[in-house]
């Protein structure tokens, strides 16, 4: 509890842009996010009045950033199990738990637990030798169980040579069988210490060279019953992974079929559309389930809403102050989140979202926002 | 500008609830507000990364924290003029200016003002000896020109003996007629240096005790024509006054007129309601004025949307926390804005949006809720 506000106190390691955007909702619900950050410049950072400066690898860091806070959750994947085991043991709620984040940090123990729960995956198999790969058959797709991201470990293996080069290099690895997908779906769900579960409308994720650009609330064209089964396989994984907080799963849907492509327990990018477009955004979501606070509704704001991310352009051009004036200019109803970042090329520094009744008006103007942002032009 | 960022720094002078609340819709816009706070436990302090602890009142204070800012606004009214010029010679920016603010600081300037521009205003009278009462007419409504608020400086007058009382206790006073009024309206709106002005809905607003209990949008019942002419005299007053920012102009509504109460430049409590329930809040707005970025869309989001303020309430009862649990519980979409203020009776520590279709069920779940965060009960 904040011995000032009588309010909770929730502290995020990482300082990400989740962690920005979690800070924007802590303040409604009377609370101030504490962020423990790497850098004093990280986005969260920035923006956040109670910020520990130190590592998520550093567990003294890590104990003294925890003291004090009603709940500890997570701006990314990357904090060991032990750590978090020690300070589940010091008496600190960290959620999700050791043994469920587990399952978003190594896709090979998440392939395992999901085929056990007989959730729907590719075909799989873990990589010790050459010999599991010829023998899964090729072409395949490789993936690095642990640090993958945004497309990164994630390698389409056409032939044995790739194969070969690849396990030279000693990543851990799994393989799967590459899906004759449709589209990529995502349902998010979240959950409360005492079991309340809440799922927002399943939405499209669109993705460019394994990058998310954008992402469609709702599905387009889904059918109901297959929306459903969406939210409730993210529901049976919530619970059954005892996960508290988000659970975000990327899902291939295919011809006849949806299956769990990758797990995230955090706030995730195919959400960020329900900072306008959904009553409850993601990130209040996520503070009231670690906070074991009933979850709020999840009912769509607009008929249609579209997110487009923004990737950092080429280097020169217009600075990104006249990009936002050109853009707010054109489009008075684009909801603009810039993270604060310092542009790279490729890399998300914000979002747009736009929300509407026709999809696509949405979708173009949604584009168009982003890639003057993006671009310039 | 931020050098970390490429965006544009704003300062805002006071550490309250619409600081903090401006704080937050800075994060999206990629900014990190910087406040200047006389407490490290105010609204805002308590949620800012970047903030100054010192007086509106000290020019020493304000000089080193306008350094560095795109532009400087306030929370606030306090600010004394001579102090805003000074900056003004400095080659700061500050919005509103102090030719502008004056006629928010000052109710006799602002009636001065209104009635050479020929806007509708209450038959008034400026006080200097009791005569200026008694010859004006009885009964009457006395007000302080300069540091009311949520109806304090407010006086009703039925003899000349209170008259006599008030004049005796040395404040500065103008008297107004008591206004046949139907109901209480507000209009805001938002003007940039370029001059655009953007309009929000009229809205209408509800007071007990002089303090703003509820808003509603749109003003239910208000013909449109009404509606515009409201619109038109905001946007008028903004621009004759050489408003900079955020300008909300409290209305009366009479049988057959409107009337202007009072003015405010600066994010106004009758206007929380546009964080959900307009495409851009006020907050938003307000920065995108002074930075001089085009204006944002001011289309509602719902049909009906109503704001009921948290009041402190009685001492006792279970915590804020709990309260905030229960609220949760009984109505998933009501929006929770808890400004992180000590308890006191009667002093806003939050309030509540709702949004829907049917009127007489959103002010019904507005009013349920804040009485839940209020009472406890």
């Amino acid at each position: 509890m904040d011995g000032r506000t009588g309010l909770p106190l929730v502290g995020m390691v990482g300082g990400g842009q989740l962690a920005r955007m979690t800070h924007q909702a802590a303040i409604s619900l009377g609370q101030s996010l504490r962020v423990l950050s790497v850098s004093a410049d990280d986005s969260a950072a920035l923006v956040a009045a109670d910020v520990r400066i130190g590592s998520h690898t550093d567990l003294t860091a890590l104990r003294e950033f925890a003291g004090g806070c009603d709940a500890v959750t997570f701006d990314h994947e990357h904090v060991p199990g032990d750590h978090i085991r020690a300070l589940e043991k010091d008496g600190i709620k960290v959620y999700p738990s050791a043994d469920a984040l587990i399952f978003a940090q190594d896709k090979g123990r998440m392939r395992e637990r999901l085929s056990e729960l007989g959730a729907p995956v590719p075909r799989w198999r873990r990589v010790r030798e050459l010999a599991d790969i010829t023998g899964f058959g090729l072409p395949a797709v490789a993936k690095a169980t642990t640090g993958g991201y945004d497309g990164r470990g994630v390698w389409m293996l056409q032939d044995e040579a790739q194969a070969q080069e690849l396990i030279a290099t000693g990543t851990s690895l799994i393989v799967e069988e590459r899906v004759p997908l449709r589209r990529e779906l995502a349902a998010l769900v979240a959950r409360s210490p005492f079991g309340q579960v809440a799922a927002y409308p399943i939405v499209e994720t669109v993705q460019q060279d394994g990058i998310c650009v954008e992402v469609i609330a709702p599905a387009p064209g889904l059918p109901e019953q297959r929306a459903l089964e969406a939210q409730q396989l993210a529901i049976d994984l919530a619970t059954a992974l005892g996960v508290v907080g988000l659970l975000a799963v990327e899902l291939f849907e295919t011809d006849d079929d949806l299956m769990v492509n990758e797990l995230a327990m955090r706030p995730h990018n195919s959400g960020h559309w329900t900072i306008e477009g959904a009553r409850t955004s993601q990130f209040e979501q996520h503070l009231r389930a670690v906070l074991d606070y009933p979850m709020g509704a999840t009912t769509l704001t607009a008929p249609v809403v579209v997110m487009a991310n923004v990737l950092g352009g080429p280097p020169g051009g217009i600075s990104i102050d006249e990009r936002v004036h050109h853009l707010f200019a054109e489009d008075p109803g684009a909801r603009v989140h810039l993270y604060g970042k310092q542009v790279r090329p490729g890399r998300k520094i914000g979002h747009v979202t736009v929300l509407g009744d026709d999809l696509a008006e949405v979708r173009a103007r949604a584009a168009r926002a982003a890639k003057r942002l993006q671009e310039g032009i």
